[in-house]
């Protein structure tokens, strides 16, 4: 399905990587990487803005028994797309958006289940956060059933900055949190549409919350279980197309 | 969360827990056991019309080095409810049921998922094949986070006789299916409702399809996937609680 790397070693082939415009979603530098020796490294990851992360050198050992020099670089599996440009597109060719974030889904099956429904149910673009979110691994993509590979991703740095961007674009935007005032079905998704689902423990950050349109539950009856997240953005995107076709 | 034993080994052993009512989703039994030394164990079998595959014994021995002669029973983790009576009471109880039919899902985690997603709606029992179906063993009951600890669960060997039975009960039944006649939002779930999902792969055997009311698909937009059982299941059952509520 894919044929993309999954991790590169070492300073320079890492170094050359980034240079070269490879999309990364992490990289692991150990933590007491001297700088002198990784000079070009880490100005290649200020300038592009590579996350990572200080892990004792044992992590990387566990990864690998190649000669990594202190440093592996996680390469994404997809490529990414500009929100902006998306957006502005979509409006020009007349389309009415509706765009899924995921703020903080760490689980990667959930993400690719996500993803597999946002791809079946033609949503235009998922909105991953650059940090803190799940890695767009191999097995994501399979979780997803390829839809991966077609369904435009953005990776943003700043989600409070995107949802403010997209209510600026004309976005209603609606949050899913099990304490949401009125019940899902209640509200209106004629108009573009941004969702945002949170994590699966601590949900939508509240500050995040507080810059949303509307915060809207499912209702649950059961007294042992909650929905599971990638079941509960399953229900709230098909309301979406219910409402819209309807 | 749960205590039960997931396998009993040995002739004696299981033909005890046969005979005493534990309930076992299947036994394996060695493909050349000799009816002389296990005479009670078959009768206990065919008394409780118990599911059972033969198999070669290296098989067995593959799932334990104890001695079992040649035969291992796998516990249910749950006690099963008889639909008859469930249906009975809730009518009595002046409910309006809705009672949704697993009719050959085999993947342990979409099975917990989809009685998950039962439990926190509030439908009232799931159905399961006798045969050809999950084994409901502790995987299931951990991906359904406990839900099917609380949710009835009926196993019911003949599913055709089980449609007619609801039917005939008036239940309205309404098939999942991807060449559904008409979109899922458009069939009314007032009344008692039957929801049929089909297996992973295959569907509902067109026998079944035949037999149901209705026949609803879930608008695919996608060009590369189509939904996960569980996430269809989510969908579904969350139009049946929506128009009930509206």
């Amino acid at each position: 399905m894919n044929e993309k790397k999954e991790m590169i070693f070492g300073i320079r082939a890492v170094t050359e990587a980034i240079l070269s415009g490879t999309e990364i979603d992490t990289i692991l530098l150990k933590k007491d990487m001297q700088s002198e020796v990784a000079d070009d490294l880490l100005a290649a990851i200020r300038r592009y803005h590579v996350t990572v992360k200080r892990v004792p050198v044992e992590r990387i050992n566990r990864l690998t028994r190649k000669n990594h020099q202190g440093v592996v670089a996680f390469v994404s599996q997809i490529s990414y797309t500009n929100l902006g440009t998306l957006v502005q597109t979509l409006f020009e060719e007349g389309k009415n958006p509706f765009v899924v974030v995921l703020d903080g889904i760490t689980d990667v099956r959930n993400f690719g289940a996500i993803a597999r429904t946002c791809e079946c149910a033609g949503v235009d673009c998922v909105v991953i956060p650059k940090h803190g979110s799940v890695t767009v691994n191999s097995d994501a993509v399979k979780t997803s059933a390829g839809a991966l590979l077609t369904l435009p991703v953005c990776k943003e740095s700043n989600i409070e900055a995107t949802i403010e961007y997209l209510r600026n674009s004309g976005f209603h935007i609606v949050a899913a949190t099990e304490r949401g005032d009125k019940e899902y079905t209640e509200a209106d998704y004629l108009m573009p549409t941004c969702l945002v689902m949170g994590a699966e423990d601590r949900g939508i950050p509240a500050g995040h919350l507080a810059l949303c349109d509307e915060r809207v539950r499912i209702p649950q009856r059961g007294t042992v279980s909650s929905l599971n997240v990638s079941v509960a953005a399953g229900v709230l995107i098909y309301e979406v197309l219910r409402q819209r076709n309807s």
